[in-house]
């Protein structure tokens, strides 16, 4: 039964996200949309003029739903995210208006968890750098640079000088987990197979898993040689990855972070790099992106990526179902399928 | 009982290789070493001269064993490899006289398992090409790219204008391994915990294993996504992926070759990616060292190593403990730990 597209409930879009033409119909057939970012006028008389009767919005991370923005939209009963975090939305405010919050969910997780993996095994056995390396031209000219790592011999046998921890196995490496939620979890089961020692902090020790817990993330920075941050963004984990963590993972350490920037004292984790007080890093995330830091850009114990751990054909895919189905789900009633209880 | 040095066994080292301190040390309690690499004499007159009363040598993937070389050493019983594969050598001749061949066993099985996990990442989520991305800048002018990908959206998303494969999961990949040995066991292993469909083709199939096996390597091209190359270089296995194989893997498969080089034919492999039949390829080895063909340089599908990856502390650490006791097992007459079979 065909409906009048004017009937259809409204959905205010803020800040585009990826779609695939085969979504975009799908989408239409069942709500109307009204795009925040075909802005003509400016955002705030946009919100006070359009968007007076929306009651569901599709957001991703990088657009602020403030107080100021919520009090635009006098009717928003549901927030629909394209992320996980809700690091971006004020939810005092949230909290007080009963407004329901519907996440990704686990959509990403298997993605995010590869990738953090794939940037372990690029720090520790330097697969960038050995590809600018081959790329420059250098490898025919100093074909030492496969022979060895500084660490390990006591000797700069590459041409580049660095002071990178390349050429460590992954193999029975220590690794620290900070949040073994879904992605935290994906990790650990890949992080097994190549028999890493695997722990983890989080707000409560899990029963089920054969992990060892730390409930303090210094004791977790002291136990491991590597710490992966897959947790949250919240007042309580902002800058979580501080001075004191960083001292106690110590001169070999190395942070993965495919959660948000601002787990980690971005400032302090560039000096700690700098001056040699850690070993490496590989980072998807920094605290004001797309800026990063110029002293991480030409060291060879640091990858980095423009935030792209989510972001595979079939993660957006499975995105797009369950937005359609949270929506559905919000205006009939019914609990959204990837409710977030943040109170 | 401290042994006179000079009535120590003396080996020949051909080739450098990298060497920790205390090895050298053990080393030289252990042997007397004549070192092919500190030559002030021509290398054909230096075997005439040296050489008539080696007994035993040590050499790397990177010197050729030939006959004429063979020749030069008439009291030669027994090779002592720093890599695992045996296509430097003239085995016919060494079979004639009887020498016996020790490898690098699996030594370096973890850590070229990891690397193999680590390009092949790299190629499906781009964190080389990201990575590039992010040093140039580029990021901070058009945060379009974390958005998607080509063969995704219909649409060249990204700044780089590639044709390439971008943003694929791993997660369900179909994965075939080419020569499911100690090495192709390692990468399932790691590649199960990915959630990944494996299969492989080895001599023969191996009735332990959970796998599917395909007798012929077109089919194994056939029926996945992705090829690993681990298999040794022998007269079979000699350009095993040709043009047919990578026709049969099709416009979106990936090659990874951990193995040699000259598995793969080359330039046909090099026309299969410019002209996109097929996806992308991380190659750590080619078949002219350090030789790499112009036309992989550039390619953002493409992952490039500089033959390491069997390089990190442990493995040459285990190789080194390797090494002396294949030799003091051959100079006691008893069986080398890491025996080849290669008749």
């Amino acid at each position: 039964m065909a409906t009048n597209p004017e009937e259809l409930p409204l959905v205010l879009i803020l800040k585009p996200f990826p779609s695939i033409p085969s979504f975009q119909e799908k989408f239409s057939n069942k709500f109307r949309s009204l795009k925040g970012t075909d802005l003509s006028v400016p955002v705030s008389e946009f919100f006070r003029k359009e968007c007076q009767s929306v009651k569901a919005l599709v957001c991703g991370a990088k657009f602020a739903l403030t107080k100021d923005i919520l009090n635009c939209l006098p009717s928003l009963g549901c927030i629909v995210l394209t992320c996980v975090g809700l690091d971006n939305i004020d939810l005092d405010e949230c909290r007080k208006r009963g407004i329901v919050i519907g996440n990704a969910g686990t959509v990403y997780s298997e993605d995010v968890a590869d990738f953090a993996i794939g940037l372990l095994i690029d720090v520790l056995r330097g697969i960038s750098s050995g590809h600018r390396f081959v790329r420059s031209g250098l490898w025919s000219i100093n074909t030492e640079f496969p022979l060895g790592s500084k660490s390990a011999y006591g000797l700069s046998l590459n041409s580049l000088g660095t002071e990178s921890l390349y050429f460590e196995p992954l193999s029975g490496k220590r690794v620290g987990i900070l949040g073994l939620g879904s992605i935290g979890s994906e990790v650990a089961k890949r992080l097994e197979a190549f028999s890493c020692v695997i722990s983890y902090t989080s707000r409560t020790k899990k029963p089920s898993v054969p992990f060892s817990y730390y409930p303090n993330v210094i004791d977790l920075a002291s136990h491991n040689d590597i710490l992966i941050l897959t947790c949250s963004l919240n007042k309580e984990t902002f800058h979580i990855i501080n001075k004191d963590v960083m001292s106690a993972l110590g001169k070999k350490g190395i942070i993965i972070n495919v959660g948000r920037g601002a787990l980690v004292d971005e400032k302090e984790m560039v000096r700690c790099l700098v001056q040699g007080e850690i070993g490496g890093a590989g980072l998807d995330v920094f605290e004001k992106e797309p800026y990063i830091p110029e002293e991480l850009l030409e060291k060879d114990n640091i990858v980095l990526a423009p935030h792209v751990a989510v972001v595979t054909v079939e993660s957006y895919s499975a995105l797009h179902e369950l937005i359609i189905s949270n929506l559905e789900a919000f205006f009939s009633n019914k609990p959204l399928l990837s409710l977030v209880k943040y109170n």
